[in-house]
């Protein structure tokens, strides 16, 4: 236990903390990135990452310092010698990459994950997503995996790191709850063929609608940019190209809700159960 | 056509713009909003939407003043008299919601669209979201229901109104392609009722998989606030309650991810074929 109270946002803590959220060069030089909220920081344990600090805000809501030290909360269980420090209001909101987090707030060491510790289902669903650009799409597809139960979501080419702070957030936890790999597209597509499972790739032009296609063997399913769309190494790799039917006046559908109907269309062909269970209501 | 360029963010008429963009109130009081955006604007025109004012950046990208004046856009086509005025970029970004909208920008007058006016197809697929607190999630909304070819979207009891420049944006438009009506849940429920449009209301308990509910017929899908869910007047109203399974961790979807895909079964089930038509590849 800490019983210091950092109050200026001139502390070279702070200042840290805040280069960690606002840089993806600075959170690949260290290994750590920042994670706001009770629950995101909790997931961070449960999933083994390993949390170096943690920052509470009681006025705001936060834990207090003598709870965590107290072991009275989940997120010190397994991490020993934590240090938690309390901070004001100001400092916390200077932190804080977007309000209402519940003062809590933590610094964890990042963990790059390798195609080959996927720890696949027998008929495994994977989503596949080339060159994304927006953080906050790629949390919103991590959060529809979660809940459709995909093995796995794989980020080729990646343009934004995975521990950026819109895309945890927009994630709501879910890429500490979903197994993420970024790698080269070469390289996944090896893998998945040696894995024999079938490439899906999402793109308008010579696709069948995807509800006519078979996903109950293990599927990886594609998605592109929104503004370019898949690559040709995508393409040729297919094993078929599937299409969401546009019956409206605009063209497109966002990134995210289209890996949605996608994964669900597999969900329901294959009557609910993936690797997950449905949880009890 | 008109000379003048706008030049100060002090001028009067600038003010008027950006108490609109920001204020309800405001929107409300005049009857008028703010769209921003090349196809936006054309969107608004098309749809028979009175365009009562244009601003231009042509620094930025914008149409120049002589081609509106000139009817060489389809801005001006069925907009007589219109007033076209060239700002400057320190002027049009004071305007402006977000960045990046080509530099052009229109006040245009808001409609109001009642229940009876819906022009209904044989077999509806209605959305209605009750009480929905974020614009950017009813733009998502609206921007599925457009891609699933949906016959409306009706907002019941709504806390935000729809000329929200944020949910104008995330939209991408579809606000104005896609009727839409404002109402109160009884008023909403009789006319579904009248109209024999089931009632299917997405909610975890006592509810079906959405994929073994028949969705062939007139349909309403209903969605609550994400935070609080449906109220029990819409629960009693329904036909049917039906879950979309959560097989992860966490325990929910976004709201516009879950009416994209419960939209999706629907036009799944009924063989791509709704009051749209799919566009030519």
């Amino acid at each position: 236990m800490n019983d210091m109270v950092i109050t200026s946002v001139q502390n070279p803590r702070v200042k840290t903390v805040v280069a960690l959220q606002q840089k993806s060069a600075e959170r690949r030089r260290t290994g750590l990135f920042v994670v706001e909220g009770r629950r995101e920081v909790e997931h961070c344990v449960e999933m083994g990452l390993e949390v170096m600090e943690v920052f509470v805000c009681e006025e705001m809501g936060g834990w207090s310092c003598d709870d965590v030290a107290a072991n009275k909360t989940e997120v010190t269980s397994g991490t020993q010698g934590l240090r938690v420090t309390e901070v004001t209001r100001g400092v916390y909101e200077k932190m804080a990459y977007r309000g209402g987090t519940e003062g809590v707030m933590a610094v964890v060491k990042s963990k790059e994950r390798r195609l080959e510790e996927l720890d696949l289902s027998e008929n495994p669903l994977i989503v596949v997503v080339e060159r994304v650009e927006k953080p906050g799409n790629l949390g919103a597809i991590l959060r529809s995996a979660d809940a459709a139960g995909a093995d796995a979501v794989v980020v080729c080419d990646p343009l934004t790191d995975l521990w950026n702070p819109n895309l945890i957030r927009s994630s709501i936890g879910a890429v500490f709850t979903v197994p993420c790999v970024a790698c080269g597209s070469e390289e996944c597509i090896e893998f998945l063929k040696a894995h024999g499972i079938q490439i899906l790739t999402a793109q308008l032009q010579d696709s069948e609608l995807y509800y006519d296609t078979d996903m109950r063997r293990g599927t990886a399913i594609v998605m592109g940019t929104e503004a370019t769309g898949l690559t040709e190494v995508w393409r040729q790799a297919a094993d078929a190209h599937i299409r969401i039917p546009m019956l409206g006046r605009l063209d497109s559908l966002n990134v995210s809700v289209s890996a949605a109907i996608l994964l669900y269309e597999a969900v329901r062909q294959r009557g609910g159960t993936l690797k997950g269970k449905e949880s009890v209501q």
